[in-house]
């Protein structure tokens, strides 16, 4: 079994019963120590052919709903002329089960939970994480628990509560009020809170960077551009990326991209600042609405892996993410607005001359647009009433 | 190029420019001739592999969103407790680009749309062919023109909209009066329109069925369970087990499962009455509102199938529609209503003895709960509402 080590000092830490941070707010991670002595196996499954790159005993499918095995694809001329990148590719990680990337890690965690005989998962959440992990808690035969905030949309409640999530919601002040409050009662009962950006989590979200290796052969685009929230998908991604170079699968690793929306960009703040840590943000609004953590733990990781390895780092106004969520849809795919971020960004970075001209951006489209349909309220919305009568004009009219 | 032929006459049409029904009401194939020496091909996609199998010229990923390759898993113990069947399986085609089976249709109603050099392509739809058609209509840059009845719900209007299809929505005294006038428009305006059971978007259906005999190895079911509206999804799925059948691929079909919600089960309650012909539906209302077809043209040709190769028949009471929502939520899918109805009719059909003890089902799970929200509003919604002072007493009475 590996250890556990802290991302900023190094410090190991036991593997069993630790989702979250390190007491003092460092992020974790599985050790990468003996990763370069893991080899590709065969199997059905990505979690049997890189088996030796996971921290877990053998995964079996009972817990799997089938997440993962989602399209790479060419963005097409629509997204290409608005970003001037030709090398631009979708991975489409609203294909999974619960139909945003959030089932990546929610398979380790529930793996993780399962194999040590807890009978209850918590979370926190506002919506995606909530859905994924009470989607498959019921798979697994795990209670899901799911506090939630004052502000969290019916619709994503909706979603827990059918697959028979206990839901709390509960009233605080602020979100990180609540937060403070349920960790700390959490440490109380003996509970595990599953995290957005803890080591498990971690883990799942590296397949993708596996599945990504096996679909490019290899051949991994320049820059991967990422949502970036509580942190976890990107530093997953990447660390999928370093652990297939050091046991010599691939030379060379991907640059990440990190985005936020300007009005909740912490981590994009920061490297755009040349920082170190976090910048806090607190009391905005932002249409993005699933990247909406405004302190995140383990954010000053990402800032300083930006630093060592020539990440790039934009953000998204709000108009910019709706004209984005827009483009996209006229090109094919319906993403929710925290998803659209990317393509306006590297359409920045590229006009910019910081992503140069040859080089090669695949986004990830983390999110359904149909988890967050009150967003469409701000699109435009337009359809032609007819009746028998008219039908025959209006028909003419539309064709014209 | 092949030929279309009559599903009740043998008649042969010609290919091009035909998307409906024959003008008798005829439900039109592209014929099997010539099938038996078609071979599989190496390939990356699933048409290239199968392209021997179908009528167009080399389809190109270019109009493809990445539709297909989705999971086959197990169903897990509570669905097998349920439904009293082990060999319990799932295929799970919410995991497409716009989250239902319908992708798959209309990647090949595009890409045959797109070879004819058609600007436009038009549907009558209230909900999930839409949206799909919209959507593949915006990544090939041909405008999606969709008419919908005026019970339309909102949200699917905006999932099209925002794909930037034109949407016309006619008031008409019923869906049948205004399917009429719009098919009728159609022809004096040289619209091809796409209809869920046309014969080429059956091809795309079929391919479901050459991606299952490559998941599970040419070991099929021995019954695949189809909610069925306007027929083509059952159709296409059967048609592409006779071509492997006549290829030589597999010796043995499965047999089919036609499911309806009982309120609207015009071909379900033929089948059951031994009857030839559908009996028409109309005035009724179901919870399973993507299966909404009154009286299906082409359903003539699905009762005659059901006679000559032993298929099954059933259907779901509203509240039996609404208990498999949950319990196949809680055994970790959300699927809309329409989906759910699969899950009660075999396990009637199990408890009734007309699936034996040890044959082997698959549902086919066609599209996501996300879908229809609204109904949603059926399903009990708990959720425990606290606050930073109750919330340890709360959480504790949750965990007991």
């Amino acid at each position: 079994m590996r250890k556990l080590v802290s991302t900023i000092t190094g410090q190991e830490y036991p593997f069993e019963r630790l989702e979250e941070f390190a007491d003092n707010g460092e992020a974790l991670e599985v050790s990468l120590a003996g990763i370069e002595r893991a080899r590709l196996r065969p199997g059905r499954h990505l979690w049997e052919r890189f088996a030796e790159f996971l921290p877990f005993k053998a995964m079996d499918a009972s817990v799997s709903l089938g997440e993962g095995n989602t399209p790479l694809v060419d963005a097409g001329g629509r997204l290409q002329s608005f970003t001037g990148i030709d090398g631009l590719r979708l991975k489409n990680e609203t294909q999974n089960p619960t139909w945003s990337f959030k089932d990546r890690g929610s398979l380790a965690c529930i793996f993780m939970a399962q194999s040590m005989g807890e009978r209850v998962t918590a979370t926190i959440s506002t919506g995606n994480m909530g859905h994924s992990i009470a989607a498959y808690g019921a798979r697994a035969g795990i209670t899901p628990l799911v506090f939630v905030p004052e502000f969290a949309p019916r619709e994503k409640l909706m979603a827990m509560t059918i697959h028979g999530a206990t839901v709390l919601r509960v009233c605080a002040p602020d979100y990180a009020a609540m937060k403070k409050a349920v960790l700390g009662l959490a440490k109380e009962f003996n509970l595990r809170i599953v995290s957005g950006n803890g080591p498990i989590r971690t883990e799942g979200y590296k397949l993708t960077a596996f599945e990504l290796y096996e679909q490019t052969r290899g051949d991994q685009p320049d820059y991967i551009a990422v949502p970036t929230s509580a942190c976890g998908h990107i530093r997953g991604l990447f660390k999928g990326f370093r652990e297939l170079r050091a046991a010599g699968l691939i030379n060379r690793l991907p640059r990440m991209i990190v985005v936020q929306a300007a009005n909740n960009s912490p981590i994009v703040s920061a490297i755009k600042q040349g920082a170190q840590h976090v910048i806090p943000f607190a009391n905005f609004h932002t249409v993005a609405e699933a990247i909406t953590t405004g302190n995140p733990m383990g954010g000053d990781e990402i800032i300083a892996k930006a630093y060592e390895f020539g990440w790039l780092a934009e953000d998204a106004a709000e108009a910019e993410i709706l004209e984005a969520q827009r483009v996209f849809a006229r090109a094919g795919w319906f993403v929710e607005p925290a998803t659209a971020t990317t393509l306006c960004a590297v359409r920045k970075l590229r006009a910019a001359g910081r992503i140069g001209a040859g080089e090669s951006v695949m986004l990830m489209l983390t999110g359904a647009g149909l988890k967050d349909l009150d967003a469409l309220k701000h699109q435009p919305f337009k359809v032609i009433e007819s009746n028998l009568d008219n039908v025959r004009g209006d028909l003419e009219h539309a064709l014209k």
